[in-house]
């Protein structure tokens, strides 16, 4: 992602378009800066004496409709993260994650507004190669409106969705008021690295990072943060003591999501160009095919795989955690890369979200909707994936200044891919520890046993027309109440009612209960 | 919204595009059409000599990417639209609700075209301030149709969601064909306030009136007629006589349906600034932000207002009701408000449709969707909101020519303001009560009881299939039909039945009636 | 749609702007190449002397813009077609189906980027009229790039949708692994008509066949390959036996696919423009709004048809394949026509959509989504439209070079669209059952009896907790399974069976077949 900045701009980059239509209007010497398509395949020369027109030809409004146009179908991608969560949970909890994904743009947008903005892209004094100052509580005037805007809303679109990979990770178990606060403060989780990747005086930027789309601050982070809340917050009921226990809720629905995330990933990694003058729409495009390219890659092993390990079965899980995952780990390299190579680091990150997956499930580690697999292991393994095959940016100059390892650019990149690696896992894993370890202090993270066999739908939301529940109770009544027999079961409730030191309210609890084992 | 008349272009207007591209390509000397971003913090002026080369710059098609892509993504906005009132309605009416959406844009669409566009936007002679002439069963040719089709698909996109507004207002109980006739016809309640607001002879437009995307001929129009239907069409069966009665059916898909509206209420709000070249893009950046800043400043008024009120329950209607009334609250004002106003515009917008929501309830008035709580009530306070917090727009010159009150801008823009909105309600009172009296005197608004018990997707649609009702029949299969007890359910139903003068099939309603009683 | 070819591009047609950016700007005379919109009406004359700034003021990544926007926006008929056909399909299969749409985009898209776009557009020696060369496994380098991924990207989404119309027809009770190969294969299916019909050296082409967007190579492949497909495979068990059998599962979740296609085909049919500079957005306009009054002419009628047909109720099943219908045949000649000739194109591709339905049935052809009556039937009919209804893109002088029949055109265009139709049809009826002979015959393409019976989502997904499933072993469980009277439809199995030669494992799929035949 290319950002641009008003104050104190680089003339030499030309993909510092509105930045550079300021400086260079007055100077109409410059002669990189060509606003034509660089097609020298099929172009001749165009005269000098048309260089005061060239500048001038390149309108600003163009990249506008591109970040704005991005922006609104990145933001559909909130949706998708809702279907494909909900979808995955179980049916007394497929409301809840809807509404948890209402709260990541609403709290998680205020608090970016407030300072998540300022932190990562301010440019006051103060600023820092460890966060920006200024932009707090946006609100700039008409002169630079068009700017500031589109870069807030482009980033908040970011910014929420960083949000949101963590809500899976906590599904079905965890307190809305407590998820709302998490949502509020994750935007400090995000803004620094996003300081550090892609600001001005970043940096990791400053080191010549390549981070496209954002590996890094969305996806690394994301992964990370979701990772230290499933350990926090322990697992599911009976999650690891039951083998059919804790289906996905909706197959369907999270097939759904997976396409919307899908589509909204082209805009993500398009869009991310942040941009469609000059050479920019090139990479948008070259964004567009390796973005395909690795999902094709990533799904075919998954298929492969599943087939394999499952014997004949292509499981929903494998189809969804090889698609997404492919797709995380070509967002870093997306504009700087070749369709040959996308296809290869989509296959891997397929196997590793797969794998990573099997993994946390032996690790008895309760992660609903495999948020830390696709996002946290992908992530990693696209941020450093530009370390091995990306391509010198030739067209810009700015999205990969040297070539990686396969393509005999040497160490460096890898190198630093690796820093921003760690550096992230490192900050991400302390800070958001540091907060849910609070919120859990003091609100407290966990939904009580009785509300988490009741299902989150009910106790949070009085959802009792839940289609489940009633029909459960439906077949209940039919049978008086007395055939159930939870037998083993029930003592499984007792247990961990026991460890809670929690009233038990037996009879409503075991008739969820029994629902959600069948179910 | 600004539109362009191919006839009678205002050359001072720079907004304008096509038309002033017409008009000055003739006339070199012209220095307020710089199609240069006027971003004078960073810019260093432009020189004179390259005026002619400005003026062609502005390319058309620019702005026609920008309305075309924008109409696309509102078209998206029927489908959520679809989505809310289906899964707010009972599960026995969720498919009819979504055909209902369909019969808008189709048969709207066709009124539209044939009457709507020409009553609003016409210029032929015999135009006036209420309404134009021309243009009637749209079908340019070659020289306009560039202009002519984009701004009708673009507005096309605004009339049939006026329509779909109100389709929630009367679910579950309107007869397929009404709903049809209603759709057709509706068209006529929205073409002329929009004539009166956007077009260039429109009275209130030639007030200055600011309503940028709608507030005033989609929201307040749509939302008073769905009181009036509301009213008219009188309760569902048994609404205010139990308490868990006509639940939402699927709050998964009227979240989802919200998302929709989310995303696609950007492209609205954004897309309304009608094009993006010259300064255009600025107030479309504006746009997005504002509007973003006030679903979070409605969204997290009603969490707080549902935890409160709720008993710490977040509801999902609140939620849903929230975000949406924040939305309508800023689109009136949304390219020319800054984001503090525009949080306070969406905290106020919603707690007055969750106001609204319940006092509906009191009133025993049966609104299933909260049509009238978000739209019109909402609506009202937007096309309020500009005389209060509208910024003067010194970029296009054409949003708002004034200030509102609090910038110091006086009562002016406040009177007009209020001006329209009464037209607005009475215009949209009158005739839709008319409209609605009329098919209702001849083919009949309401179901019939038995067919409202059985639900309008079994009735209207043969769709036997419906899970619920196949589960009820198959437990009562179960029962031997002897168990069920309507006991004092029944006596409901007779009594309504007596009132309608009308054979009651008792045994299947009975069936159906418990079902919806139970759901 | 609009190609352009780096290589041998054609100066003359002012639409191939990227060429003509390259042939254009060293020879500064040609003035038909004017970037201003060819407004007439409004418009005074452009001074010569600025001809040179013209051809420079044509930006190529607005065209670029435009194309890969559409693309974003065309990808989503993707979860468009899956909602369609999973609600089409029976609860026990819905999944399944959104998993083979998985399938369609990885392994179509695989297979398109390694030989179906050489195959398509490939400029290098030895293309032909037949097909093209070059170009495989897409790699290009920086200089070309941007034009060859932007058409990549575009194209892929026109051939993963060619193949998505086939899973419909072959829906519950197709192997997995079966319609993998054939998702892989349909590429070559699908490239060669697109070679003849939109490459530069493809015949049809050359004889100035019309298809805008795709009726041709994308529909009437899709929907007789969709047939060869329904014929082959043969219907559904006992789907022509017992009258309430196979109802569609989900009619809520098919009437939101159809307005994601809806949405989704404005941008197809607009897309096609491949472009929106010069006066290509004109063309995309009015692409748009013949889109819409179609949709609106096939609608209106279809509900009229099934009110007649089918006695007041307005089946699901009419109204999309109205809709739908309409949509496809509005596709070809989209761009070069006007808002009266598309509602009667649109109402006759309703009627044609469902009396090739009805006459389906009667042939006891099992076609799950009436994919050959929209695809097919209603393809052939948008292929021949043209031919009667065109007008001579004045314009761009690409899409359409001469008027049709009803214009006065003369016979020379229904002439060569016929021949179109003929070529394509018999190609695709003949290669696709080459393909799916072989596939037959190896892997095998049908289920298991049992299988079948079980449901894809069972058999190949292991979905268990799939709801009906669970639902119906309650209820069994209820009844102590000794109530289950499969009677005569028990025989219908058995007689199956022997057909089969393969055991039945009885008890299981009695329990799935009566869901089956209750749902």
């Amino acid at each position: 992602m290319n950002l641009w900045p008003p104050t104190d701009c680089d003339v030499s980059s030309p993909s510092y378009n509105w930045c550079n239509m300021a400086t260079n209007t007055s100077s109409l010497e410059i002669t990189t800066m060509s606003p034509f398509p660089d097609n020298t395949s099929s172009m001749t020369t165009v005269q000098s004496s048309t260089k005061a027109a060239d500048v001038q030809n390149a309108p600003t409004w163009d990249d506008a409709t591109w970040i704005l146009t991005s922006s609104f179908i990145i933001f559909t991608m909130q949706s998708g993260f809702g279907l494909l969560e909900s979808g995955f949970a179980g049916c007394k909890n497929e409301v809840n994650v809807m509404a948890k994904n209402v709260a990541d743009v609403i709290f998680g947008g205020i608090s970016y507004w407030m300072f998540g903005y300022g932190l990562s892209f301010g440019t006051d004094p103060g600023t820092n190669a460890f966060c920006g100052v200024g932009r707090f509580f946006l609100n700039p005037d008409d002169s630079v409106m068009g700017e500031e805007y589109s870069r807030f809303v482009f980033q908040a679109s970011f910014a929420t969705t960083a949000t949101t990979i963590v809500s899976g990770a906590m599904a079905e178990r965890t307190k809305f008021t407590a998820y709302i606060i998490f949502s509020f403060f994750n935007t400090f989780v995000y803004c620094f690295p996003a300081h550090w990747m892609w600001a001005e005086t970043g940096f990791l930027k400053n080191l010549d990072v390549v981070d496209v789309a954002g590996d890094g601050p969305v996806h690394v982070v994301g992964g990370t943060t979701a990772l230290v809340a499933a350990i926090m917050i322990k697992p599911r009921v009976d999650r690891f003591t039951s083998q059919n226990n804790h289906r996905m809720g909706n197959p369907t629905n999270a097939l759904l999501g997976t396409f919307m995330l899908w589509w909204g990933w082209l805009a993500f990694n398009c869009g991310s160009t942040y941009g469609i003058s000059d050479g920019k729409w090139k990479i948008a495009a070259r964004s567009a095919a390796t973005t395909l390219m690795s999902a094709s890659g990533g799904g075919i092993t998954a298929f492969v795989a599943s087939y394999i390990v499952n014997k004949r079965i292509f499981e929903i899980g494998y189809i969804v955690n090889g698609v997404l995952g492919a797709l995380v780990s070509i967002t870093a390299i997306c504009a700087v890369t070749g369709t040959w190579e996308s296809l290869i680091i989509g296959a891997i990150g397929a196997l590793l979200a797969c794998a990573a997956d099997a993994l946390l499930h032996r690790l008895h580690i309760d992660d609903p909707v495999a948020a830390f697999p696709v996002h946290g292991v992908c992530g990693a393994w696209g941020l450093l994936a530009p370390g091995f095959f990306a391509h010198e940016d030739t067209i810009t100059m700015s999205f990969s200044k040297r070539n990686g390892l396969v393509r005999g650019g040497g160490f460096y990149l890898l190198g630093v891919q690796l820093l921003a690696l760690l550096t992230l896992v490192a900050w991400s894993a302390f800070i958001s520890f540091v907060f849910l370890k609070i919120i859990d202090l003091t609100v407290g993270l966990r939904l009580s046993l009785e509300d988490e066999l009741l299902g989150a739908d009910f106790v949070e939301h009085n959802i009792g027309s839940n289609r489940q529940m009633i029909e459960v109770k439906a077949s209940d009544r039919v049978n008086n109440q007395n055939k159930i027999e939870p037998t083993k079961l029930e003592n499984g409730v007792e247990e961990r009612t026991k460890e809670n030191d929690k009233p038990y309210s037996s009879q409503i609890c075991l008739i969820s209960y029994r629902a959600n084992n069948e179910m």
